[in-house]
């Protein structure tokens, strides 16, 4: 309706074969990502395409793309380009911001849960731009024939109704190398039920897992730093920490020096504000044009890069 | 592979025929949305659901849905069934802030461009849910058969040079029953255009729409004010101002004493962050169960209807 | 060496016989404590006693004891007298605005281990002023013949290795009439711990003590509430809930309503400031006089007692 | 009662006999001070104790003091250790802060009158292990034979009626070596009253005294400018400047830059909050153990010395 | 130069003879003043004037002066004009918020020390219309006959060297129904100040005046209470305390409460920021104009009144 | 009639030919103005008076002038000196702080309409001492037969109803040598207004100038910046850009970085507080005197110069 009203207009002023130039820019900096999958919604379509490499760390105001051709050829899809780049380098940006407070311990983003299941495996491709070293997902995995950190739901284990029965049935069904990371949080004080799961699986636990909620303080420094050493003290060194709930860069950064070997961090990054992106037409038969408040003309952009090229026939 | 493993872990240790009993809950107040999407995915399961209608004022930790059923047969849904609400609500939640400053000038959401396209019509229809009087999206405004709001974009003015021609041709061109409302920020000062296309359209023009770019200061309620009073002073009663552009429920309140008659709001809706849900495990075959920090036991919930029964046949 | 010279200087001014009059008030308002204690101090003492009574709220500057006679006999007590008095009313004043917090759920001092012990007694006394219903100090205790709260610390708890063993020997020696309160912290899970003792010890315990570490998130009124619900889906209905830690009066607003039953409260109350108090002499022989910034003469003060006549000789 | 439970507790677990280790630390960093008083109430005991010395910098968690015995042996004397250890580092780490503010000016504690009179030795003591150079508690005096500073009360002043009069008396009774301080603000001007007393005492005039009251707001540095210019310009250099009330490290910094030579400081230490010290349990015959939120185990404390060995018959 | 250039632009425009109306307003709220003056600066001119009255309380962007004529035979004044408002309206406002913290106590204004003497008297007769009761200004004072509040400088006191000799000459020297208002703070303590002055010029002294400086603590509310008192209580009952010195509205009203009979106010009065005047031309030969951002035509403004007709020649 | 009293009084008490020093000095730190006035104020009479350069930088408390004579020689002109000086050196210090901001983009002092036309002429006389390049006052342009920047207000433009023709028809008028400075933010958008006006004047025109009201988002940085790259992309990069209206510090360093080429300036001068002035007699007949609060005696001022000998018959 609307841009068959557009075209339409266009051709009723004569101005359809117009080629014109389009930037793309965000209005904050940030960590660029969704330039894939945006190259790949512009690939059936006759225009010529400059971009910068998706996990290009960015500036506010940098074009992240160029798109030129017959305005006809592409404007339907200004709507869906913006959605995907804002998007993808919202949760890529946020990721960013997380994984350098926990460097060089491994992020995980465990933010499924929060956005609608259609683009969890999104987020979780942006969250990998953005430096996490996996995903939570059930159907990522699923896709990836992959292990999901995060396994043995408290559900499960209260099923089970005690955290070590669980633990060794998990332990006989899984493959042996998958990694065995159990939850400890469920039914008792962290520190007894680490030793207990510790005790019971011996060399064949990699990890426990802390989730504590909020209603019992949550995971704090002080508490990863006694599991460790309450679980050295029974000789057991081998075991990693892995923590999960609420974190933040600031939370990260404490919890880090205190011994934990794994972040699963979900809302910081699923709940991350896109980062608006803007298109502007800059240009009309190459001569410079612009809107009220914005500059004229292409505006100066050593890196991008042309990735696909206007097809000869144009 | 993950959920595999918990169901073979639960027949491992004889417990995968155990009816349990989850209760989904929000961790802040807001306006609960996604719950038809939500039964949908339910819908071919073997358990009993109970929910709170769509569009129900929730305060937190309110159960929103109950689930009863073998975990094996609904508990791969559960990552799901979170994103679909969270986010759903979320969107709901800030649209019914925005209509609320807003009332009783109506709210169309501009957000598709700041969200991943595949969920830009989940917004949508959260945002109706929240209030809203329409949407903007282009896919949405394709099903719909509807005529999008905010038509005409900066690009399409800016090829025709002059915004009185492009809005004659728009004008032309467009069915009769369409509504004209035209863009007066892209070349010339607001008020100079306003009147400019008011005189050329005559009766048959609807609404301007302003929205000025940040670098022209936006659109404050002074300029709507003095556009509003501009034009009745060339006689010209009969039009209405659309408003968008970087809205939030404060501008909102200033700019509808101001006189505006519709707002287009993106980011305040589309960067709302998700109504976060938590699902826990409440009872088994009847007993009252839950992780440390929970209430054991199901939570009286006198508004939860029973939308789908268990299959006789479980 | 100092007092006595201020007699001599008197002397030798002619001026040791003059009967002057000087007045105590408080720099800031609050709960007046320590009165008789003061009273005891001057009961030697050939001078005349004018005095607030024990447990008055006053207001900043109000006069809360006058005394009158030669300068030579009471300037000596003047320090002490001062530091009885401000010591005293600032613990009481402080438990006063715990007592209020709390109201109607008892409070405890547990003050002790914060001051000198040549002092616990002199606090808890002040805290009795100020409306507390008993008191932890163990030499308080002992004078008192009384029973302290707060009873089996986390040492014997330790020593004994097992909450459920310590509990029981605990209530095979004490007196039938001692009130069973258990700490439930030490090793497990509060609420674990919490039906385990209560399902040990039965009709015969009295109470849990729940006096949680930071580093496990202290006590929080949602703590409070689960074990609370979780007792009661056990049938265990006549347990109180006693609290203790770094309480506060805003703390204990909310732990009230989540159903605590009594307060165990102790660096609030010690370390409050001393409600300092200043001693102004304001006659001498019926004449008034004030140093600069004072007002001379006596104060109207009609909640005055006299509470000790000058002797007859003199 | 209650502690005669806790041995007999012990003995019906047949523990009565387990050597226990306890340490005690401070909650947040200070100055240690009270250890000496600590090890005296220790001395007639049949336990170990190892100890940091009195007055050195402690930082949060450090341990202060290690008792290795019998629990029935010690236990009873927590509150009392803890009392003792936490009121006096929290007076001596109030003045080291007032100390390094005045440095090199001399501080002098003149806090009794805040505190009760069965303290202010102690708290005095704990000021000189904080840095004072002197204290002004009457009964500290005559215990030490020493002449407290701070001389000459307004009400003596008051007596006289006039400030010179008082001092010329003051100055014919005193011996030789007792310093000459005056206070100057009874009844005129301070710079007035200032060049009056000085001019009647000539050399044999110490230091005048400011204690002006906060209706004549205060002593500010202006003032002791003032007066140290007055004096010199009436040939008047020898006079020290010693100020008292209300003064706070701030408030001493810019006092000092105006030429103040001693400071009285009062409620800044006798109401400064104690030191919390908590005693833990961490090891039982050798054994670490601790309760939840500890670590198990002696810390590691290379600054500890034995200061006590246990007796060889145990 | 630069107005003549303007004239004949427009004689070159053809533009000369047009009739314009301007209109001026304010940009915040407050009192107004400076009508008057500006009245007698349009007298000559061949224009007419609707204005509001001297002392109209007004609104932000409220028009209070409307000018018609031709912009030649006014446009030269338009500096002066606003000047001359925006000044006097500024002064004038501050001089309320201070009348009314003081009602009833009367205010005098003492900023003419802090002004140009070109406009000492400009501000005296706003801070009149403010509702001052009184000013200082040497100058003013001599216009009017009057005798200027505040006599007696603190040089005048230097030099005589002692404050009751200064006043008893005053006395002598001055008419008999002059007002004796003496500075009690130059050479002593206030309150002694006082009452040595008080009991020198008996019934014959009308007030007292404190300015105590900054270095002595400004005038407090203690501080006048406290004289109050003690003048009291030799039995003067008869001498008003006048205060001035760095006076707020804040604590004006603290002192009033204390006793104070009249107020000597200097920065607050003087240093008060103009209320900024526009002037806007609104209408040109009856038609409505307005530059961008303001509102065409005249601004319905019932409040004002024709004080000038456009001459009937004209 | 005060001041003749205060004459008489000191003729009363035989004091009138004393020889007194009274310095002036500023309560906060400044840039000093008003000096040369007031020593012409202080020209004809009888007294020695040194002082510091106009246009110094003063610290507070530093004198900036000390006059010797008999008082009543020059008491009476105290208010009037104090004014000078207090008002001048406001104005010089905003201007200064304006100045450094914008360094080395000259500064023009728009600051007449905020301030009685009587000072109009001082204010700018002080703009210049802190720095101003010029200033826009009318009369102030009269007297110095200067051009005064900001030509061509509002008025004119709207009154010929269109910028280009009015700016047309002042560059016919003006003389050759007159600077070209059109405002162009009347009627349109500032950029194409701009544009416009710099094609009509071609080389002749010096500078465009904005004074966007404030309900166009007034003058920002990118305003600038488009204007700027829009002219230079019609080739035109001869035309400066001026900017006006409610300019700050902290505006005008932003701005700087935009291209700004000259800053007219009126209410952060217009409405700078006075640079408080005191003026304290130090000495009477050589001998040092002061109020309370201050110290008696000359204060050493080297910076100090004698500005006027005491007439040698004095």
């Amino acid at each position: 309706m609307y841009f068959v009203g557009t075209q339409q207009i266009l051709k009723e002023l004569g101005l359809n074969n117009k080629i014109v130039t389009a930037e793309i820019f965000a209005n904050r900096p940030g960590l660029l990502a969704g330039i894939d999958e945006a190259l790949s919604l512009l690939e059936p379509l006759p225009v010529q395409v400059e971009a910068l490499d998706e996990g290009t760390t960015i500036t506010a105001k940098q074009v992240v793309m160029r798109i030129t051709g017959r305005y006809g050829d592409f404007g339907l899809y200004e709507t869906a380009l913006l959605g995907i780049l804002a998007s993808s380098s919202g949760w890529a940006s946020a990721t960013r911001e997380i994984v350098e407070a926990a460097d060089p311990v491994p992020v995980y983003s465990f933010g499924a849960r929060h956005v609608h299941p259609a683009v969890a495996s999104v987020m979780d491709r942006a969250a990998l731009v953005g430096g996490a070293k996996g995903a939570s997902s059930i159907l990522g995995a699923r896709q990836a024939n992959q292990m999901p950190s995060g396994t043995m739901p408290h559900a499960l284990l209260l099923m089970a109704g005690d955290t070590v029965e669980a633990a060794l049935a998990y332990d006989r069904i899984m493959p042996e190398d998958a990694p065995r990371v159990v939850l400890v949080d469920t039914f008792k004080d962290e520190a007894e039920e680490a030793i207990r799961v510790a005790e019971a699986l011996k060399e064949r636990l990699n990890a426990i897992r802390l989730d504590t909620p909020r209603e019992r303080g949550g995971v704090t420094p002080e508490l990863v730093r006694e599991i460790r050493i309450r679980l050295a003290q029974k000789g057991i060194n081998h075991v990693g920490i892995f923590v999960s709930g609420g974190l933040t860069p600031e939370r990260i950064i404490a919890l880090k020096e205190a011994g934990v070997t794994g972040f699963g961090v979900g809302s910081y990054i699923a709940a991350a504000p896109p980062l608006d992106m803007t298109m502007d037409l800059k240009a009309i038969d190459g001569q410079p044009v612009a809107k009220r408040g914005r500059i004229p003309g292409l505006t100066p952009s050593p890196d991008l890069k042309i990735r696909k090229w206007m097809p000869s026939g144009d």
